[in-house]
């Protein structure tokens, strides 16, 4: 979950002056649009310590205009806030409409820190988050704006961050036995970390997890959501009301207009866009920068390959190991669930079918995942998932997923922003029934390069029996290769949970890909065996 | 919560056979519209045993065309199922786009029984509560109708109906020692209920409590609720829909549309309108139907009365005792919320003056709630009442409250539909973080006869120093009366809960009513300082 935000993505110092200017105009421009909205704006900080939650409101009320920004930062409960209700502190603090709310921690504190040391168990854990989610809801439900930060630190960047400022005659003073001692407990505060993000991120109360080692990137990563996030609500709310002032509008006519009526949603974007200066630049600069940026895909070395001695042996092993462990997993009454996503032509079919070779044919199913049918159009697009599970003791393949409601229907627009969005959360949910009900689930992103990609492709076209796999969509597709590596990106970052990670595959060859997954399911076999 | 549900209301046959054909013609073509829809539509029923739960699933599978009907009820579950997540069969089951799928308890009815006999804890069962609400949402969120009927019958009337039977020799046989047992489980049955219908009543998933007791009352008001909820969801569909459209078209011209564009949402509802025949019959019917319904506020006797003397030597008791109570309070650090809601001229101010006597005047503080201020208006509705939550051992009374959004809000139409009926549940949340708190909470309704209060307005008209108190708005909610009087009977329905239950005071006689009030406050608080 947190392996997204330890690439080691950095933005330069020339990427971060050539932004500043245009940014921080449009973000003062915005926030007068915003003065006369209907929504208030809450930004929320939390995360690792020294991630730069504190850097971050500093810096959003240096570049906007404070005067309509509050900051609030809760220590331990005062006399006055212990004799009320736990949220009576934040429901006093929040911002009126037009307003900013930055948020230091706050309501998620306490759950979090008892959690982190232990003081609390999970159920009193997901009880205390069930009501923050109550209280997100209420204010989301009324129209504000909810933007969450979870800043991240990698272990080893604490412990060097740590390390460097011990060195230093001058700040060694700053590194204490407890921060030492916070930095041991990093697991468990991890751990904690992530049930919080998985149980509190909704649609309308998104985390977004930054990586907080680059203060160039987080900033600008930070500001950039910011930007967004109230822009797309301008937007949105600028539309519902103009089409309840067209509701109000009494037709004086008994003849419909003569030319068509335009959409009350278009004209309220183009008047937004309008009143905005063209900051163009912001974008193309942001573009640019994005490009260069690593996502989760690139931490993978892509070079990794066996002999066709190794795969040989080490085939027949895990296929060998395989038969076993799915006799067993048959006896005990356990099923399994794998899930094959990847690029075009990254080999998951090969994949699954040297899979497939160790199962008895009863006891499989390989359910290929195109375009839904008729009667699956008309019902919820879990349905179709649903639909497959097996009885017990059995395998079931799919060759594609659930996931194509984040990737491909994200990408084309299948889907829009909110029934994508809302995804993340209904996919978690989904997977935990499977998990709680005894289910083994294995999901593998099959990863190939796009150079390797363009040579399969090429392969494909010259030889005749390879000819049906290529299709346009593949061209199409391929086209798009940016949009579907940050999709991928956002999806391995809010789906990969502890109780259903994803296996990322090295797939240039053909050979690792294949000896890799079939040593993971027969590692998540073996785990779940032994626990019984 | 479930008296609402025991007023003995009752159709006649005649009345009933009015409203037979219009309905069930109107029904059907409804069905017809929906066939076209974007949506499906899950009706389900649960309740008390012989509330009518399988007639009305008969009934509408008989009034309506059954081919687009699929009903379901579910036994202890199969091999097939167990094999399975235990959601599986419930998804298996979803009605497509278009089509109606009734259920029987279904997604209740195990974690339901397990509490009602104490075979899982309370937090137990909130968890599993909490994953059916989670699935009611991934489907609602997708557009799914989701209506909830809640059949109930009063313990008595449960008890006569079985005693009815055993009398018969004809259906004694039909009377087993089981249908005993289950009649003396009744009270831990319905507080289990009670939790059930708390936790997943939310605006898009809301229970309807329906008493069960007579049986054309029951399905007029099942039919009723489903021709409603079906013709308002597909006339909001059909305006996102022609927005949406809208949006599509390419303007075709620069110049702007001569006359001014008809609201897309406006044209639908006009199209929905025209395609539906005219049933004013019907709704005439109801209409009058509705006139002759006893609501709970008919459940009180208006005629209660004391004497001056009794007045005086009970009130004077009562204060005392709240002098005494309300100062061990404050030394134990607790605090009282007071609410206080009643029809104009209810003798609200006198009551709670009469209370004010007895409490040091340190100690409390009197909320009157008229409209908003402009800072209270640029935030959550909630948040005003929050802010006057006082410290430890304070009593605070709201003349008028947060109810306000299900009363005058509701009734004129300054909250919306959707924002009204979200209320009532972030309405009961509010109200349980006071008392997990340690708030001791009380509800006042103070009820007088439409009668009487003509007479106190004329008094009020006469008598010069009592002038200023009537207003033209006094006399304008007047003419609303059925409205306002429909609003409490649903706001005591979802908001008297075990925590926090409304006090409805007969408020004809002020005497009365003045010691009622202050001895149920006595009470409250005596209560709260046994269990310390």
């Amino acid at each position: 979950m947190f392996r997204t935000a330890e690439l080691g993505r950095k933005v330069s110092k020339d990427e971060f002056e050539r932004l500043a200017t245009p940014l921080r105009t449009e973000l003062l421009e915005l926030q007068q649009l915003l003065l006369q909205a209907d929504f208030p704006v809450i930004v929320l900080f939390s995360g690792v310590d020294g991630g730069g939650k504190g850097e971050s409101i500093n810096l959003i009320n240096e570049w906007m205009d404070p005067r309509w920004i509050r900051t609030r930062a809760y220590g331990p409960s005062s006399d006055e806030e212990r004799e009320r209700p736990e949220f009576w502190r934040y429901w006093r603090d929040l911002p009126p409409k037009g307003q900013v709310g930055l948020f230091l921690s706050s309501w998620y504190s306490r759950p979090f820190m008892d959690r982190a040391h232990a003081k609390i168990d999970q159920v009193a854990f997901d009880t205390a988050l069930e009501r923050v989610a109550a209280f997100e809801r209420t204010l989301a439900d009324d129209g504000t704006l909810i933007l969450k930060f979870w800043m991240h630190l990698g272990k080893d960047v604490q412990r060097k961050r740590l390390k460097t400022l011990e060195k230093d005659p001058l700040l060694s003073w700053r590194v204490t036995q407890t921060d030492w001692d916070h930095w041991r407990d990093y697991d468990s505060f991890i751990s904690a970390a992530e049930r919080l993000i998985q149980r509190t991120s909704v649609a309308h109360a998104q985390w977004q997890i930054i990586e907080g080692e680059d203060h160039r990137y987080r900033s600008v990563t930070v500001l950039k959501t910011l930007r967004d996030a109230i822009r797309n609500q301008l937007a949105e709310r600028a539309a519902l009301k103009a089409v309840a002032n067209l509701s109000k509008e009494t037709p004086k006519a008994d003849k419909p207009a003569m030319t068509p009526p335009r959409s009350a949603k278009a004209r309220a974007s183009e008047q937004l866009a309008s009143s905005l200066s063209t900051n163009g630049d912001v974008d193309a600069v942001l573009g640019e920068m994005h490009q260069g940026l690593p996502s989760i895909l690139h931490t993978l070395e892509m070079d990794l390959d066996l002999s066709k001695k190794q795969y040989e042996k080490e085939m027949a092993f895990e296929q060998a190991r395989l038969n076993e462990l799915s006799r067993k997993a048959k006896a005990n009454g356990m099923s399994t669930v794998l899930v094959f996503e990847g690029w075009d032509a990254a080999g998951k079919g090969g994949a699954i079918r040297r899979l497939t070779k160790s199962l008895d044919a009863r006891d499989y199913q390989v359910i290929p995942i195109a375009a839904p049918t008729d009667e699956e159009k008309a019902q919820h697009y879990l349905w179709r998932f649903w639909r497959h599970m097996s009885r017990s003791g059995r395998f079931t393949i799919f060759d594609r997923s659930w996931y194509g409601r984040v990737l491909v229907e994200r990408v084309e627009g299948y889907a829009s922003r909110n029934e994508w969005r809302r995804a993340f959360a209904e996919i978690r949910d989904f997977e935990a029934q499977l998990v709680d009900h005894g289910i083994v689930l294995s999901k593998f992103w099959v990863h190939i390069t796009k150079e390797e990609q363009l040579v399969r492709f090429k392969e494909r076209e010259e030889i005749p029996y390879k000819r049906w796999k290529l299709t346009d969509d593949d061209w199409r597709n391929r086209d798009k290769w940016d949009d579907y590596e940050a999709a991928v990106n956002e999806m391995v970052e809010r789906t990969s949970t502890s109780i259903a990670p994803w296996t990322l595959v090295e797939g240039n060859s053909k050979k690792f890909a294949r000896v890799k997954i079939l040593r993971t399911v027969c590692n998540d076999l073996e785990r779940r065996l032994k626990k019984g």
